[in-house]
């Protein structure tokens, strides 16, 4: 049977990784889908890097129009990335009826319902499991491994900038600043490293998860998004103390109590026992608690050339399989038929539940305390630990001015509502002599 | 559509978990399959009490023959474990053209050739990824979504009993039977633990996990089988002061340089540093080293009612799908063709590659030293760290004679056959005064 022919918008990083394994492991890969999977086509506006890249005996063209409109072509992989051209080629693909393979989470997060219905309309698969967390199978797992489950949570490291960014803070005591440009020198971060150091990244990928964990339609317009730009290396020592690691988290959760569901991003303190606070450097680890199976962990590399192409390949050879097939043999894009999606809301975060560390700056003198923990009483927020110390040096007292001290409180689960009036008030005090710093902390039992 | 019908056979721990889960998340996992799953009947011995378990509205038999002569069930899932009538079962239910879910290791790793003939010739599935690893998708993540990957090797904490027993006898220094009874008093181990303790059941996941990765047919008659029963607690200090823990690992490692493949099962040490030597108590946790992803891991529940009975749902969803579909849009039950398996050969152990802890208890006098590691230095083997330290009380000299020392040794990568022949050299030595221990070491790097 002649070989499956694939189109590749865009032949970068992880286009190029894709066409080197595709290559490499190519009779490996054809014992296992049964045909030949190959690269026939590729758009790049960079032709000449493009044809240096693949050799001859595949056609290499700027226009990426001249691949969708090839009728030899199956499969159209998007690898440009973006919200602009990715998304009126990968419509146009879908129009002409091939097959789509795409590593693009902003774009699915934010017009994954639009692309969905269109390919449902035209009866092909959009595949994305490059999408989230690159070679990690967490889509799969999500949508096939556990459907005997009742998800309720999910928690992942799922942007491997900010991990390896949040690893070298803490290993060597660095402020963000000074690691982001070593990280930008080493290439884990990127020039313009907004989307990741933001938290918009992770929240594209969470977003993702959290239609397939739910069977909702993907909101990324509702998800709360905070990235690690303002972490003080202050509150990465006091942390450790307490015994916890602080990771940037994508979580998603079922709130049955209020019918909807949490969506955020946001640095979050986990206890240094947990498997994922030991997840370290570039690294992607997802966790999702499920009632029949428990709680499962999956772990690999988040990004690169040849983990992203180890995804896109899977869903390649996925496609292999099943392009000619009935749709009802196939898996639904976000894990549940799409007739049968819910419209469970996405809460506001003043809805969201979680414990917390605060840290405080007061003056050392008496009475302070009790004001503090009256005010967290008065909002019935129970605290779990409290730790004085001597303010650390980078947060210390300006000259002439009199002793402070940093007061590190972990509280129990509260409302986040309830949460942002006690800091008010107690931002309020006078002897409250810097802005409060809040993280949020999880638990993940 | 009428709900796709399901028969059981064996309604014990997995069975019962089976039927809770499809019956609680019955909407949910309709959604997501497309169509309803229903356990229409049930044969068990014991009649009485599969009736109180599944109440009205499921036909309960005592006889399993009957549930696969009904025309009206499409899947069977067969849970009676071992080797002998539920064979005859899987082989008769595939002859009458159903399709099989089964959680039997046992039966796959020493029959699997057989039946997987057998269904591939009626065009049936066999689906087991229960079999393994429990509710992790380990067996999904193997045959789907690393297709991309050329595997390099496994390595797996994939039998829960050990590793409990194990977590046991590090945290609280005590030797392996006492934590054993402990273990079996808690429900951790079984009345009678062989299987476990002696490796044979993380064996039969292993061999499976091999045949997958590599494109070879099951062969546990090939596989090396060591267990922990030897294993004492001054072995476990001494690692843990080297910087490793002891696991029960399944490993399987393709050997370009033999040409042939390594399957074995024994405890071995690994860096502390890991993550999978973070994995404590009855957890599993499978580490897969693929050329185009790197290292990914899979962590979670790998025994237990309802962990594995998200598997086996998981299973019937799959089957679900593509129970109508053309077999070529199904993945081949060992993730590569059946006409394309290879015959690459599994080594035999002393072919076999691999660090090695040793502890020699000598006696205190000068020159044992420079015996042994001439010893060592004369088979080519080279020393990674050594450790002198007073004999440990459990292994100490007996009253009357004079001091001992243990020495513990830490080699760079050996080949096993070498270590044997110096071994037995060493041991001849009149001042080695006690059998020498030899364990696996590991960096799964």
């Amino acid at each position: 049977m002649k070989p499956i022919q694939v189109g590749l918008l865009g032949i970068g990083t992880v286009g190029s990784g894709t066409f080197k394994v595709l290559r490499r492991n190519q009779e490996e890969i054809q014992r296992r889908a049964g045909r030949g999977i190959e690269i026939a086509m590729v758009a790049d506006l960079d032709v000449a890097r493009a044809r240096a890249l693949v050799g001859d005996g595949v056609r290499v063209v700027a226009d990426a129009r001249e691949v969708i409109a090839n009728p030899e072509i199956d499969i159209v992989v998007e690898l440009i990335g973006g919200y602009g051209i990715a998304r009126a080629l990968v419509m146009e693909a879908i129009a002409a009826g091939k097959h789509v393979v795409t590593a693009n989470k902003a774009l699915l997060a934010v017009h994954g319902t639009e692309i969905f219905a269109a390919a449902r309309e035209q009866g092909v698969m959009v595949a994305f499991e490059a999408a989230v967390a690159g070679g990690i199978p967490i889509i799969k797992a999500l949508r096939e491994g556990l459907t005997a489950n009742r998800i309720e949570w999910i928690a992942g490291i799922i942007n491997g900038t900010t991990n390896f960014i949040l690893s070298e803070m803490r290993d060597k005591g660095l402020d963000f600043a000074s690691v982001l440009k070593e990280a930008q020198r080493l290439g884990y971060a990127e020039a313009d490293p907004t989307f990741d150091i933001e938290g918009v990244d992770a929240a594209h990928k969470v977003t993702l998860m959290s239609a397939i964990a739910f069977g909702i339609p993907v909101q990324f317009d509702k998800a709360h998004v905070e990235g690690i730009t303002a972490l003080q290396a202050a509150d990465i020592t006091y942390a450790e103390q307490l015994g916890y690691r602080i990771k940037l988290l994508g979580i998603t959760r079922r709130r049955d109590d209020k019918g909807g569901i949490e969506l955020r991003v946001h640095p979050t303190l986990v206890p240094a026992t947990r498997l994922i606070a030991n997840v370290e450097g570039a690294m992607n680890a997802v966790v999702v608690q499920a009632d029949a199976v428990g709680a499962t962990l999956y772990y690999g590399k988040g990004a690169g050339s040849e983990p992203t192409a180890s995804a896109v390949v899977a869903d390649l050879v996925d496609i292999t399989r099943l392009h000619s097939a009935d749709p009802h043999h196939r898996v639904p894009h976000l894990a549940f038929q799409p007739d049968a999606l819910a419209a469970t809301p996405i809460l506001p975060m003043a809805e969201v539940v979680t414990a917390f560390y605060l840290r405080l700056q007061v003056a050392d003198q008496a009475g302070v305390l009790a004001r503090i923990t009256g005010i967290l009483a008065g909002q019935g927020i129970s605290i779990d630990a409290l730790l004085q110390r001597p303010a650390a040096p980078t947060t210390g007292a300006p000259a002439g001015e009199g002793p402070r001290t940093d007061v590190i409180i972990l509280t129990h689960a509260t409302v986040e509502g309830e949460m942002n009036r006690a800091i008010a008030e107690m931002q309020a005090l006078p002897t409250v002599l810097a802005p409060i710093v809040r993280l949020r902390k999880e638990s993940l039992s």
